[in-house]
């Protein structure tokens, strides 16, 4: 863990250090991939049945790929009742907030008589990647199927790997709750493939969805164009903004919640307080001596946790916009001033008892977000990722003469006559504006 | 040309091979796009210019890559007057539509007492890339400008090639009515690179948008992750659904206006009336025999342009949907019915009078669009491209309460324990909701 200080002299190359220690290329798996997405495009189900026997530990037909009702039947029967309330609380809220999100159409004439609009619709089909092995979430499963089906969309296929054959009840009791409508034993690029190229089993979406390791990112890189895709999600990170008046403990815990995610994640305290600062690196090694996960959350930590303490707020400000973190905790008794002046981070906790925890679950907005300071440009997951917009416009033969010729005239000096002569033949046909003389 | 009919026992096979006979890899320039890339990243403005004199046979310095304020004085004066007013026209009509376009924020408090919103935010810096030679239109210096200074955005750089030193007028005159902020002549790869990573003379944006050749696209792909992208254009399409009711001329020359464009443009007509059918057939040959671009537009015609026979509106919508065109004119005395049946198109034109053309330069919607099938999924450039979410929730004691425990319960099922212990440790904090008791 890094202590920065903005009263000191190297404050801002220290910071920039900090900004980029996670930077650096990703392994690189472009030709196993583009080899993999190759055999599923012209081998179809056996490719995938030959890769699952491969990576996967398990022996598969085409007929066995998909999972059973019988099976999700009896998954959903595994999971104790409380979890499943639990499911269904969180489900409910995701639903509630992403209906909220929902945008308008837009319609209206405008003065030149031209009628113009906007209208949103829903994409068909959409498949959802989900990770296996230590890195299924069932809560991820409804974050990224809540919002397709709130949005609309008619068919949602999901891929999880299952090694050795073994299924995660609690992943399909979620894509249960969550409405989706075929899940598939298949895993890795392979399923990545199959969900944008289409084999006889598995029919192709039109976007696909979901985190995944370096080959599944690399596969959605080599699909998009053919279909649609989300972020590539990087290392994920937290900022927390704290005061005094915090119990150093629970801050403590909220960077350790990010931390034991994962080695590369990032955890920064941003701070007023010098005397909270020092309590809060004392407990978080306190907590870390506890920890079932203290390993990663450590490595986490040591390697690119940082506590910084400076002036005022708008310091603060200033430093978050520059991160634009993925998660920000304002754990301050008034967050509202500071979140008004914060312009790039992917969700924002508001108060003391707020913890990002909550929002990883049952907030109700999304928790797949953009990390690795693409908040800059990026958002969340939401029901705009699994809707288009058709725009359109009318123009009767008025409207047509107030615009029409400026049209004319571009189109012309882009050299496309045959732009310019479509606009100016239906000019001709009209005639002069008798109904103005 | 081909001509389907959907009474024909062979036509889901012919329609079949229309809707595929543009697909297939592009050429691969992987290799020497990167190779590209990592020269500007390492080397900055030295690479810029070295690579401007070899692919753009001119000698520029660092200093000279930004083109000055007196240029584009020069530039503009030396558009004629009329060509101006017809730029003006359409900025300010493509400023009304994409304004009206702005989403709203969202804040409220739910029946569990939890504060939720979602407010959007500009991005600080957008890189535009405007192709040089033939396909430098001002029209998309405006259709890609205007949206994003429409959302917000602070900053605009604008990158153009400038083969053998020549400048474009209408492309700088365009530039300036759209709020561009920096002009650089620089292209291809390279340019990309340069806005992506920064160099010494060209800041980094946040997101690189604009149209390209292959390597252009090739380097929007490799830095998509580093700053976000828009689309990537394909070969463009136009379907015409058109009834007895029309000039065969005028619904030929919509046909021609998108075949134009490039010989792998690709002009669908679609009718109820046979005999439209052959009059539009004649007309086209008629017109190819004046058109300035008559070689590029009668390839498209005769290689991927099709006119399709249906039985009625209904079939007309399930073929739309299939196609999921850029561009959907509807040359129908009433088009709303079929209007209200279609579900995958990029851009919609209504009625008799609203040529595509209208929509390239003049209508207000964004003339970027998705190509290529990509409607089923994609949507148009708006000012949605240059904006982001940023999603928040605040939960007070009395929330924490509701919704906490069921936080922790899915934490611990994800063998997530810092999660857990993060809530549990506010709820313990709490104590007894002795308000309620």
């Amino acid at each position: 863990m890094k202590r920065l200080d903005t009263t000191q002299p190297d404050f801002r190359a220290a910071f920039a250090r900090l900004l980029a220690d996670r930077e650096g290329d990703t392994a690189r798996v472009d030709a196993p991939v583009a080899e993999i997405l190759a055999a599923v495009r012209t081998r179809g189900d056996e490719a995938l049945c030959t890769y699952t026997a491969r990576f996967d530990r398990m022996t598969v037909t085409p007929a066995g790929l998909r999972i059973t009702e019988a099976e999700i039947e009896a998954a959903c029967a595994a999971v104790p009742a409380p979890l499943l309330a639990a499911l269904d609380l969180a489900a409910g809220r995701i639903e509630a907030f992403h209906r909220a999100q929902m945008p308008s159409d837009l319609r209206y004439v405008d003065a030149d008589g031209v009628s113009l609009g906007m209208r949103w619709t829903a994409l068909d089909a959409v498949g959802l990647y989900v990770p296996g092995g230590t890195a299924a979430y069932p809560s991820s499963v409804l974050m990224n199927a809540l919002p397709a089906r709130v949005a609309g969309v008619g068919r949602l296929a999901m891929c999880v790997p299952t090694p050795d054959g073994v299924l995660n009840p609690l992943v399909l009791a979620a894509a249960r709750r969550a409405g989706v409508s075929e899940i598939y034993r298949v895993g890795g690029a392979q399923a990545v493939g199959a969900m944008a190229y289409g084999t006889a089993t598995i029919r192709p979406v039109d976007r696909v969805v979901g985190p995944g390791n370096a080959y599944v990112a690399e596969a959605k890189r080599q699909v998009f164009g053919r279909v649609g895709i989300d972020s590539i999600a990087g290392p994920s990170e937290v900022v927390v903004v704290a005061d005094g008046g915090n119990d150093p403990r629970i801050v403590a815990l909220d960077l350790l919640a990010q931390a034991e995610h994962d080695a590369m994640a990032q955890s920064i305290l941003i701070t007023t307080d010098p005397d909270l600062a020092d309590r809060v690196a004392t407990a978080v090694e306190a907590e870390l001596r506890t920890l079932p996960r203290a390993a990663i959350a450590g490595a986490s930590w040591s390697g690119h946790g940082a506590i910084v303490t400076v002036r005022d707020e708008d310091e603060a400000a200033t430093l978050i916009d520059e991160i634009a973190p993925e998660h920000l905790e304002l754990l301050l008794a008034d967050p509202e001033p500071l979140f008004a002046k914060v312009r790039h981070a992917g969700a924002v906790f508001l108060g003391r008892y707020c913890a990002e925890a909550i929002g990883d679950y049952v907030g109700g907005p999304n928790h797949v977000l953009p990390t690795s300071r693409t908040a800059r440009f990026a958002s969340g997951l939401s029901v705009f990722d699994f809707l288009k917009r058709t725009t359109f416009v009318g123009a009767g033969p008025d409207a047509l003469r107030r615009i029409g010729p400026a049209a004319v005239a571009l189109a012309h000096a882009e050299g496309l006559d045959a732009h310019a002569l479509s606009v100016s033949a239906r000019l001709d046909a009209l005639g002069p504006d008798t109904d103005r003389t």
